[in-house]
């Protein structure tokens, strides 16, 4: 089975901006075909919470006008996006996927969010979370589970669900998740889009609801990993922090930062410049040799990028099956080995911390109307309460220490290579699976070789690398804070197959 | 009752320095002194655990060599120093005060004994602990309790109780301490001695055994104030992080660091200079009208210090006498109150933090040898790795917005001044207590008052203020990181009774 295909299937945003400007459309004709789209597919997908027609056509008659009169955004200057349920957008209800927050209408809009808007994108409406984002299965929502366009009987995977189908069924050629154990990038695997976490802050999570602040990360989800890339630098550069018409190109800083994450977890927050790498929009006279300059991190073109495959076999039980499909898009590669312990101790330390932060979040819901949340969620929040505290304080230790070591396994490669999902989607509901003929759960599964670079800090793409019984399956690649221009460069040569 | 005189009574750093280099007496002499006094007294105080008369005579005639021969170390050359049982000193023992750690000799110095050593000062030995310095009593340790020299039936304070009681015996002029929730200061009040817990991480924690790593201060206590700064100025200069002879005087920076502790409750590291405060030494030819320049924290001279009383009532119930005592020295001062709550808010973020970092460190001898423990800190640390993490996770985060609440009260004061205890010694092994006729518990009645400025991260200085029915009581004064020679400046204008 595969997707039925939406009105922004096999379209770029270098596409769209580009059809905008040369007066083959409007934003006003792509936000109503975003918008029927929705209302002819949403029945069957769920990836939509709420949907704001009127505010859309709006927003999408003004970067019309603001088009039309030559105010230039940029790359996003009205283009439909949607927005997960759990990012604050002013004036729409905004629920984290709970009864909690039924009917709840923030004031203000994320700062994510806000950068959208000066960056001109016309935001169409919300898309399904699992409930707090705390489930990377998207299928325990108070507002409903979001559907795999593959097979709407499976999931989409979680928590941001719906960005992920909203996306794969071609009803936005963008959307905002978030990221806290591979959040953004577990759907977008499952759902076959890319979705990239940037480092940690460089999207600011302010206005994001929060599930394990130490962990939570702002990531956008398109078809493929040029439109992420697109998106971080109108979220990340001086367009998404001002809002100047015609942005200026942030120049191409590429930092040297080391792999080991700082006492804290916390990684650099500013984000990097276009490097050598990704699409240049919007092309400036005389800016065009950037291009083409030598990369500071390899000795000359992005054909001389260090890139390994890591053994995910070291991470998690893996079907074998998709392993290799995403192998073959990765192409041959060195292989390497995360230390002996290090895959139990990244899953023990993720699971610790963000037990104890999202139970921190949670405490006073837990206290006063426990009744209100999705049962599977109120167990599963009640057993994180009861995790002791110097069990995190030793997490906290273990996360700089895992840093050092994963750090020595990667050095001497810019970029590291593994699947993103070390299963195709499950049914909705599943809990237990087999994994090579082994019992495996679900949950963990689904998390084992995204959440490692969350407790490292590192940032992480998906890209979609073909399919494995007629389901998509992601590769994921990784590197240093300061390299990501280099994730992009490696999507860029992948041939994949379909 | 009070302390009998030791040989370091009413001598000063500076006397001592003086007398060594011109003559007067020698290292060996003043070591000699030292090993008779404690042989003498110790018995009856059980201050010291270990003595290496040996080693340290062997020191105080190196010592002794070096000046005669023209190499200065500046002014804790020659001068014999105590350490406390928890700061690894090569080649002694250093239990801890607990019987996991019994016979155990380490293999290198603490960061901070090395700094003591460059600046040559003579090591006569260590100095009883509160087991694994989680207790402010001083009265629970594997080598027996701390006793006051005031009254020997009485707590010395903890947990450095032993550092305390040789400085006050004036079995030696100085010695070094950790300060958690108070540790330095409150034996050095309860004894009648001065003791400074500089900024976090001042004078590196290497080395010393943790108790609670993000509280965790090394500090100094010695009979007066000025040579408590003298002390710290050797730890943390230039002559403390290399070995020159005749270490220079560094200049006088002054900080105006804010008051607010930034994320996750680290304060800046880097010493301040002298500024415009403390005793100069060694002095140089051209540099004396650096005491003299106006002070960039005040428009001119020490005189406009802006100092405030803060009410401790706001952080615990206090013996009305011992508030009046202290309020004399301190003089007339505008009073400042803390926010409602915040005193109840900062001991619950003291103890919950401390509690799961303690219950950290101790989780596999609690798991694997819990017998070894002194019951009644077996007890306390059992209670503490219950301590669910959630709570840790919601402290951390109090713990920042503590600092901005108590920040405004501060607002426009350099120096706050408050007693360091809320009460005198009580007698060994007591656990409740009335204070003006409410009962209150004696070890949360100990922490009271010291424990917010590890909360907060502030610098904070503990000076004697006379007494109260025959027992010392101590005047505290706390400042933002960066200001700490004002600590020193308003300590020198006190006029102590007695």
């Amino acid at each position: 089975m595969t997707r039925s295909p939406g009105p922004f299937t096999g379209r770029t945003l270098a596409g769209l901006a580009a059809d905008l400007r040369q007066g083959r459309t409007t934003s006003a004709e792509l936000t109503r075909l975003a918008l029927d789209a929705i209302a002819a597919l949403n029945p069957r997908l769920n990836a939509f919470v709420t949907v704001d027609a009127e505010g859309a056509l709006d927003a999408a008659q003004r970067a019309g006008e603001e088009l039309a009169g030559g105010t230039d955004r940029g790359p996003l200057h009205g283009v439909p996006v949607a927005v997960k349920d759990l990012i604050m957008v002013a004036g729409l209800p905004v629920t984290m996927g709970s009864r909690h927050f039924a009917g709840h209408v923030p004031s203000a809009d994320a700062e994510c969010v806000a950068r959208l808007r000066r960056a001109g994108a016309v935001i169409v409406g919300t898309t399904t979370t699992h409930e707090f984002a705390y489930g990377p299965t998207g299928d325990r929502s108070a507002t409903g589970p979001a559907r795999n366009p593959w097979d709407p009987s499976r999931m989409s995977g979680g928590s941001s669900g719906g960005s992920a189908a909203a996306v794969a069924a071609g009803l936005v050629p963008l959307a905002l998740g978030t990221d806290t154990g591979g959040s953004v990038r577990i759907p977008a695997a499952l759902c076959g889009v890319a979705g990239f976490k940037p480092a940690y802050g460089a999207i600011p999570a302010d206005g994001v609801f929060p599930l394990s602040r130490t962990f939570d990360h702002v990531g956008v989800l398109a078809a493929g990993p040029a439109d992420c890339l697109t998106a971080y630098h109108c979220l990340t550069g001086p367009s998404g922090r001002d809002a100047p018409a015609r942005p200026a190109r942030p120049g191409g800083r590429t930092g040297d930062a080391a792999w080991a994450v700082p006492p804290g977890g916390t990684a650099p927050t500013e984000p990097v410049g276009h490097g050598g790498a990704g699409p240049a929009w919007p092309r400036e006279p005389g800016r065009a040799d950037e291009e083409h300059r030598p990369h500071p991190h390899g000795p000359g073109d992005s054909g001389r990028v260090r890139v390994a495959w890591l053994d995910p076999g070291g991470l998690f039980p893996c079907d074998p099956r998709v392993v290799r499909a995403v192998r073959a898009v990765a192409g041959a590669l060195e292989e390497v080995r995360l230390p002996a312990g290090a895959g139990e101790a990244l899953r023990e330390t993720y699971t610790t911390i963000q037990s104890c932060e999202a139970a921190a979040v949670h405490a006073g819901r837990l206290e006063e109307a426990p009744e209100l949340f999705d049962p599977e969620v109120l167990d599963r929040l009640r057993a994180a309460a009861e995790t002791p505290g110097w069990r995190y304080v030793r997490a906290v230790e273990a996360r700089a220490e895992l840093a050092e070591a994963v750090g020595v396994v990667s050095d001497g490669h810019d970029v590291l290579a593994l699947p993103t999902v070390p299963i195709v989607a499950p049914p909705l509901g599943q809990r237990e699976t087999e994994i090579d003929g082994k019992p495996a759960a679900v949950r963990a599964a689904l998390l084992a070789l995204t959440s490692p670079w969350n407790v490292l800090a590192l940032p992480a793409l998906t890209v979609p690398a073909g399919t494995v019984d007629g389901l998509p399956v992601g590769l994921q690649l990784v590197c240093r804070p300061g390299c990501e221009p280099l994730l992009f460069e490696v999507a860029r040569t992948l041939r994949v197959p379909g």
